[in-house]
């Protein structure tokens, strides 16, 4: 594992590596969202990426890099849902098993979708302790190397890619808004328009109901909300020590949404640009709906990813 | 009106008539559709266009051939719901009113997205009788001019437009297939097919439950069927003498769904490619994933519409 900081070059390289495996996601843009909200806004779609989000970058990023002394026990990890597909389709890929811990009350739509992509599942409780010592004891009896899903600088650098893509697809933006959860797309989306797109305010939106990155940024240490109540389930994870450290560095702002903010901001995506997007998804898009920032000009928003349980719909 | 069946030429002027207007929409594919379907399959995205549906490209069509005289008065037409938001969009755009009867039990997400886009209202019984009685005193209130959603055969050059662009993305194909309701996008395939990609077999999809065109072709003449148990509210309609007509001569085949289909491709198509098509679209789609013809080879499938009620999803 590298262990500083990704440079310009490190995300150069990852862009070129994944560049054959990932697919290159359109950016879409609608004229009644731009009328009601004011702004030019770009849409990165995410949610159409290979198992459905934006983690995929990542794990291809890092699973290509392993040797293949590190490849060849398979790699672990444990995850709310996105990563453990991601990682699982990357792995198959390179033809390595993938060992993924899952708490038992992951969404349907989730574990199949990692069962599809040929991920070998063993649930555990819905603790956080519960899915360290279970990937632990699965690391113990396989061999296998954790792949962390966002506190390691491939995943980090995997996920700047989206980023360099739109970029090169829509030129420069006056705001990059993205979700923050661990903080893995945010800091890739921070680096990359650190190093090639100078002039774009970095903005990561977050539920007011896990406003765990946002607390530490004002107390300029990692808080952690214990089980935090929000419907943005790829959201609930606190930041790591790497991603708090870019956050803090290359981050222009956190801002917040509520609940209903994200279901409306959802239902918006869904009606109006009939696209499929999880509630992760809808909190950067809620941020301008209703403008926790002076938003202006051409705002890029990464619908990060479109795994939903399609029977647990919070529409009414 | 033009009297005549549309010809080469008439299609061509067609698609250069709207294309400053309506939105070129994306054609996606997905592996693991192939990989379940043996097929290689390209799905046009009509979903995504302008109010969400391919009735766009014919309102426009038509509202952009009216003479001025014709216009002045506004336009009218009794639908059961896309074709009343794309007129109204149409209408918005030449600056004059549309007229909009729709039965009391239209979806709610299709009264306003009429409503979105300037269409003035009148509720009707959900009769066809209450309907064209409403239509004809709101014609002879106005002095509008009526619009019908697919007896018109600039309606039809308008719904060819899908197809032009979808031939122009891919290239060849073995299939085209799209649903069949009132038969203006079938027709409209249909017709591009034969004028500009003669090997394509055209397959019109249709639920069993609503099977009248498939009934039609079978009698030699158009059969309707009362008040059709379909969750593909886009698809109720019976045929027009216009639209019977270039079905019996340039479609290929009818092959009909039953609901559970619709609703598993509906879902396919959802939760694999995170598009939201309303139940219509899923009917062609169900025709493939269910084999109900011997499809091989490259598969163009025309995903018609993304307007569907949220509250009201089929899912379980």
């Amino acid at each position: 594992m590298t262990n500083s900081l990704p440079d310009k070059k490190v995300i150069e390289d990852a862009y070129e590596r994944v560049k054959p495996i990932v697919k290159r996601t359109p950016v879409f843009t609608n004229s009644t969202f731009n009328e009601m909200f004011g702004v030019e806004a770009y849409f990165k779609c995410e949610n159409l990426q290979k198992v459905g989000a934006f983690k995929f970058r990542g794990a291809s990023n890092t699973v290509m890099q392993l040797s293949d002394e590190q490849a060849m026990n398979g790699v672990v990890t444990h995850s709310s849902g996105n990563h453990a597909a991601a990682l699982s389709f990357a792995a198959k890929s390179r033809g390595i098993p993938a060992y993924i811990v899952m708490p038992e009350t992951a969404p349907r739509v989730k574990v199949e979708s990692v069962k599809s992509y040929g991920g070998k599942i063993t649930f555990c409780k819905p603790t956080l302790e519960s899915r360290v010592t279970t990937a632990n004891r699965i690391i113990e009896e396989t061999g296998g190397i954790l792949i962390h899903p966002f506190d390691d600088y491939r995943i980090i650098a995997g996920a700047a890619t989206a980023s360099m893509e739109f970029f090169e697809e829509v030129g420069s933006l006056d705001y990059l808004l993205a979700p923050i959860g661990g903080g893995g797309l945010i800091c890739g989306s921070a680096l990359s328009a650190h190093y090639f797109k100078t002039g774009t305010k970095v903005v990561a939106a977050e539920p007011k109901n896990a406003d765990d990155a946002y607390l530490s940024l004002q107390k300029g240490e990692i808080v952690s909300i214990n089980d935090p109540d929000t419907i943005a389930d790829g959201l609930r994870t606190m930041l790591s020590e790497k991603t708090f450290d870019i956050v803090q560095r290359f981050v222009d702002k956190i801002v917040t949404v509520t609940e209903e903010e994200i279901i409306e901001a959802m239902r918006f995506i869904w009606e109006r640009m009939k696209l499929i997007i999880e509630p992760s998804s809808a909190v950067p898009v809620a941020a301008v709906m209703f403008r926790k920032a002076n938003f202006t000009g051409r705002v890029g928003i990464i619908l990060s990813g479109g795994n939903v349980d399609l029977t647990a719909l919070p529409f009414n």
